[in-house]
């Protein structure tokens, strides 16, 4: 098979600096123009995904000036649902109306950004939507709520992919849109064209699945499968990792099912380099998603599909063991 | 509020010996009519659940003879999916055709001794379908075939109440039908309306679930609630522990749930007593429902519905600590 | 038995505002002399634990002022090795020679401070000294400098106890002072008197340790546990919350333990109330941790250890309801 | 860097057959010749780990044989102190004297058949020595015996390694001998040369421990390290799989520091095929073993330590990339 063309974005705030909850700054902040320029030196990246946060919004037309002079697609843009105060009860799913009103009024007003960006995304991860205690949520009523804020938001703009990202937890300790199952779930019960599923590899982890039958899952579903944020991690937290640093094979057996499902979009790079610089990070990730994917490339699609067929675990070991030496 | 009646089971092998993979024997065997009247000794246990191994199967006389004789309701039935070598690439999902219709053919079988023991209810625990490694499985295939094959059980026995267990791992390293968002989303795939879930604590805690939210999931996707198994577990493996002696707040908070949801069904005790005397802990476990059971007896539901609708953590902390002062 | 008396600590930023790596500022922060006026209204709190900031450095004079004036004791200073940029490879185990020297005269400056505030007790929770990669650490180094430094602190400091607290990961994806067995085997290694470890619960449960069992090790490897930190989680991660929030069993276990071992020292509350007021979230804390500890009070310590000695799960769970009913 | 010389064993079981709790058998069983014979096929396996159940010793005149036959040495025998019900609450720890003292006559019979089958090593996985409950162990009677049963076996045969295997849970949900930190602790306690630890590579993961580091600790800990287990798994779960069929960089980096600290021991094979072919199994991973070990035969040792000591994620990451692709 020939070399597949490589969609590669990364979220603008990773080439920048981050924070835990311990250290509030693990190394100098950059403006948002800086970070399109520390973007623009990584070769193998042909896009961006932003958040609507206050600053950015505030710097919309550095946006628009820096994408255009460095050439980059704007492939999503995400509310900012998760970063404020006021949302520490949640945004669609909050329990009083008026929050839920205020959350729907941000959206607006990213959907507006993303129209004027050329970004036909939005994307929804709502890590303030779910619950830390027990007995601290009506469950009934919040899935209603998220559930209807959500069918709401899809009908408002036909020409928007609503996609809704799936993390079983953190920041709260149990988030409402947890996995794959949840995020398919949702967008039936939702049942709108536009309402689809962002699969982020280091979520899919932490959630137990394998990312691979995930893209399997979610294809079954309804084609659902819109978007990918990728990072790596040790499978019990969303570490936000370097791509490739801790796992191989996985990514192997995931670039292979998006061949193979069709998957024809964008993968984000999405890490938190909180130590390192955020741009050689990017860097690294870029330059090991091109090697894994070099590796599908070559692979002959009927001969593992008749390996899979078989389901034989020595075969399938075997097969890997010589991918990876090739 | 007065005290709910209790419905407990027990499935019938609980009272006996048990094997891990080490240890092939922890105790002495029982017969299964030893099994009945042991169940029969524990006071709060007013049926049992079966698993249609080909030792029950053949024993079916004693079976109808002892329920009788001890006045047990049988509450469900379980296809024998999972402890033969037949089916250890799969049973309804197994990629050989030949397999899946042995499996059907069993599914027929078990569906006959579910009619002759007044069963309403046929229980589908497909351990076996799943994958250990990567590149082992054809997802599409799998899930497809196992999609197909629900759907004709479910045809084919309208009378019949088809329940699926979820369980994201064991004894594969990945399960199919994983967590309480797959199995809802393939009841809505399968489209038929004796097709249902059964919650099992344990398992919902292994899948980082929170089993009260979990059952507001399932009573939002079609009322697909039926069944329940109980245990308890250290939440990172199917420890299946006598209940109650692990969590304490979680049970509190699911008993809750399944009363403000209108669950009627039965609560069957699912443990593994590797090393202790079965039938003590079976009276063990219905002891720690009943205790735990009779806080929720006594709860101001107004009371606790309005400190849901806070979500407010030191409200629902200082709820529950007065509810385990109670 | 009669009523144990209550030693209760807090950290004094416990009654503030809390960031994670997403949201800044849950809420608006607290003074220094506000947040110990704070801890003064909870009425079973007789002592804070410190974190020697900068900003907590630069206010010393506020903390002479406003302990005297609440009669708070400080029961331990912890060195502020986490939450700087500079400690991000590492403080005592850092590559650099430098950096380590850094670490020392940060602990010296810390040390005098305790002396200063009658506090006996330095806490060294060393957040950032592990890795995140894999091939980025020479872990045979980095132990040595971090044994080394260690005994250096204890010999300069002999009439202070130097308190290890240990937790298997957070910050980092490793940390290297992990487990209670980590922490034990460093102090032999250090072999100075005044060596010592913390236990905190929620690192403990987050290891997969039963911190009940860990009392016990650390009496064993010579009486080394000399402080305790206690939080509630849900097992996979450092969640911080209201004791008591999520176990129960568990802290009567180790409630059990602590008298059975003859531990005197003090209970310090360390939580991360995101979102709810901190002051409220310590005020449950501890009516929690009087409400378990009065089932402890009227325990038959002969009956318990007759009990643990027979080993029957049975007769554990039974004892286990029974106290719960108390 | 020359070619290093394979130093590959196996556990004789797993080329036969395998059970799980819930199927008691997953393929025919075979006899202790055909293991031996089906053992000998496998090229680059030249010793073989013994596990001293009834029916091993009631066969050692065939293991005598075979053995010879095959030109195999014997590296290690385990002591059956796991598959048989008589140890369900413990061996050398269980509470009952009269246990410990069958315990401890169990271990004179293995090292009498180390002897005679020229093996200098006996294994001790004390899988059932720990817990299962909350409040059902003596901890501090439990350590104690635990370590007076290991002293008095290191003294009575000062000729043989005594050699520890940790895991932290499983068949109970507790162990005693949990972690390398634990372990190492114990070693410490017992002050005997010949009291040293197994590492299996599956264990450590399994203990949220990177391999590699356990390498190191053991090796700063007196020199600990006497032996290797080796499999693969998810690392929640003892998955015990095909070595390499999951983790890739995390065995490099295990190889890499076993040259570091001079490791010149066996590693053996110790895997659960359930569903596969064992000696099939066993093949798939001692050609992973060659394959993953050929990598580290063309390390620089020199500049993979300089990059250890700069402690920079990027340059760890691009350092893995480009050995991935060697």
């Amino acid at each position: 098979m020939e070399k597949k063309q490589r969609k590669y974005s990364v979220f603008l705030g990773n080439v920048g600096a981050c924070a835990d909850r311990y250290c509030a700054r693990y190394s100098a902040p950059f403006g948002t123009a800086e970070l399109f320029d520390r973007v623009a030196t990584v070769p193998q990246i042909g896009a961006v995904d932003l958040v609507a946060t206050p600053q950015l919004l505030a710097d919309r037309d550095i946006v628009t000036q820096k994408r255009k002079e460095h050439n980059l697609t704007v492939v999503s843009i995400a509310a900012d649902t998760f970063s404020q105060a006021r949302w520490q009860q949640g945004s669609l799913s909050a329990p009083k109306r008026e929050t839920r009103m205020e959350a729907l009024a941000h959206v607006d007003e990213v959907v507006n950004f993303c129209r004027e960006q050329n970004c036909p995304m939005l994307t929804l991860w709502l890590g303030q939507d779910g619950y830390d205690y027990l007995f601290q949520s009506d469950y009934l009523a919040a899935h209603n709520d998220l559930t209807d804020a959500l069918r709401c938001i899809c009908q408002k703009y036909p020409d928007i992919t609503v996609a809704l990202e799936y993390k079983i937890k953190e920041p709260r300790t149990h988030n409402y849109i947890s996995t794959v199952g949840m995020a398919a779930l949702l967008c039936k019960e939702v049942a709108m064209k536009n309402c689809k599923v962002i699969l982020d590899f280091g979520h899919a982890l932490l959630g137990y699945e394998n990312p691979a039958e995930s893209v399997a899952i979610l294809k079954r579903s309804g084609d659902l499968l819109c978007h990918i944020h990728i990072n790596d991690n040790y499978r019990l937290w969303d570490d936000d990792m370097i791509v490739g640093s801790v796992h191989t094979l996985e990514y192997l057996e995931f670039f292979y099912w998006l061949r193979r499902t069709g998957y024809s979009g964008w993968m984000t790079i999405d890490q938190f380099p909180y130590r390192e610089d955020g741009r050689d990070a990017v860097a690294e990730s870029a330059a090991w998603l091109d090697d894994l994917e070099s590796k599908i490339d070559s692979l002959n699609f009927d001969q593992v599909e008749s390996i899979l067929k078989e389901k034989n675990a020595v075969k399938s070991s075997q097969f890997m063991r010589e991918l990876l030496r090739s």
